[in-house]
């Protein structure tokens, strides 16, 4: 179904073997998702993509799970149904209560009405909203 | 600019002057931004999108904070102007520090970049990501 | 500001110029709006857009105000802000009441929240809304 | 599939129960659909929806079948296809005929054609499109 | 599943099989995908496409898997699931390696992120990108 | 204008001057554009993005200017009006005729067209198509 094939272990070639071990290594499970299985088919890709995502995703300033709800809401926006389910998962196993997902749910319906709103009426920014 | 033309206390009706006062009451300021000044050509709907909001915006499981870090990325997936520019000053205005802001835009770059690649892909979703 | 000139009378070639005329003849005005001069950069593509516009938004099945109503609703989901001045001008002169627009804008803040919260639940299709 | 249980009678709480029942009652059918079972997991948001959702779709100065055919509009735009399966069938309900459908399916490409024609080439605004 | 049946030799009229003729005829193939038979509805609007299409994806100043890599990369921006198989089938067709592939995906992916970016930073654009 | 102040070499600090100059270097002018002086404000991000885009963009097995009209495709479906004007820019610098413009544009407008009806129709995706 996917654009390109879904590599595992034996199709992967050596680069991107070595980026599913290291995903399965730090994640602590066997099992590597078909976004991964999917970007294997250009390792370099794969391995950008992986390195990159560690450190964004990493503790800073906003902890993990603020950054999976974001992620979440940009992946609604841009309707991109493999992230929604997996980065729902994701904010569930980083703590997303129940409480919370229906709160987040709510910000991004809230935000999507009025974002047509605005967009609708060509609201001018106010001065005062400009850095 | 706007489509409608922005409504102040003397243009706008006895309906929409009384949601703006309560804006000024609620978030302590005489200013009433463009927003809400152009919504009130329909004083039904700017009750409405008012009321809404401050439920929605409230403490609860998520902190406020939380919610405008959610609401900026909505706006700017869906390429709002108006939202990304007001919504940005509402989350300086509760708290966000520069090192915040730095990893909002990360995760939102992020996000938007893996939404492209697994929609390009078109990866199938892993059954363990159905609820 | 355009990515290409805006081309008048003078700069464009006859092609396009006789599709100006076109224009001023069928709507009864002397004025060509900028983007049928921008794209008189391309005068075959000029052509095939007025052409094809004219065919499209003539009164049908539906009548041609429920068209322009149809079009800024899809101008402002596209986020095409020049396209939501233009049609919601067009829309006015076709006979949009304040009402009118009122519950245009109301509809498209519906439809855009209900659209999150749907993409957003990853809702499945109810066999019997299957043709 | 959905990102959180479909609940049905039996496994929503009394409040959300109480929608369903209203939902049965209004549209004089034994049959509650998806959206609104996804939605039943937050009893507060399905019952805001729910409401809003009557006001913004009952017969005003735009009647309910145009009404329909804006959110059909909205819902492709924004690829939503749970939004577009749902409100195509009401629609047709509604008394959307083969021959409105075809020009309803026109008028959507071509706003997108255009759309994506002003906005690759930034064409600015004629002053006399501002109100 | 589409919101339109798909009509074959036999449920379409003279006019949409004799469209579906002239697609076996150009593409030398008994096959007529999915697309043409759900346009087959509207004959108009099949007929229109087709000739449209012929046009635009005809070898000129950018050759014919240019151009398709262009299609695919706006119909992943777009979200078009159908267009993302059939257009990368197509690119494949037309002599798309797996290298171009691969970097097809970079650039889109690169883009998407610094859209993102440019968007959410609200960035000026430089007076020397202005024609 | 920007959410963030645009930065040059006096506020940037050591560690993002060291990109303008690399930028200035690779790219042999003077001028550093708008959208790496709003990046400035976070160093980490400004250095990642421009590693990211010199080898996305380098010559391979597609060269830089089929790169660039890749580029400004996905830029004009995300509308991201910055990106738009920059990248048709650097299309124009690296080659790009009218003609090849022209052609550019109608693809876009094209498929522009065709999603919103494959995804209006809600048309199953071929076997075929499936790899």
């Amino acid at each position: 179904m996917a654009t390109l094939p879904l590599l595992d272990d034996d199709t992967a070639g050596a680069e991107a073997r070595a980026v599913f071990d290291d995903i399965r290594a730090k994640r602590q499970t066997d099992y590597v998702n078909n976004f991964w299985r999917a970007l294997a088919n250009d390792p370099a890709q794969l391995q950008q993509v992986w390195d990159r995502l560690q450190r964004v995703m990493a503790p800073g300033a906003l902890d993990p799970l603020v950054k999976e709800l974001i992620y979440v809401a940009v992946s609604v926006a841009n309707g991109c149904d493999y992230c929604i389910h997996s980065h729902s998962a994701a904010a569930k196993a980083k703590g997303m209560t129940p409480e919370m997902h229906a709160e987040l749910l709510a910000v991004i319906a809230m935000a999507s009405q009025t974002n047509a709103l605005a967009t609708a009426l060509q609201v001018p920014t106010d001065d005062r909203f400009k850095s």
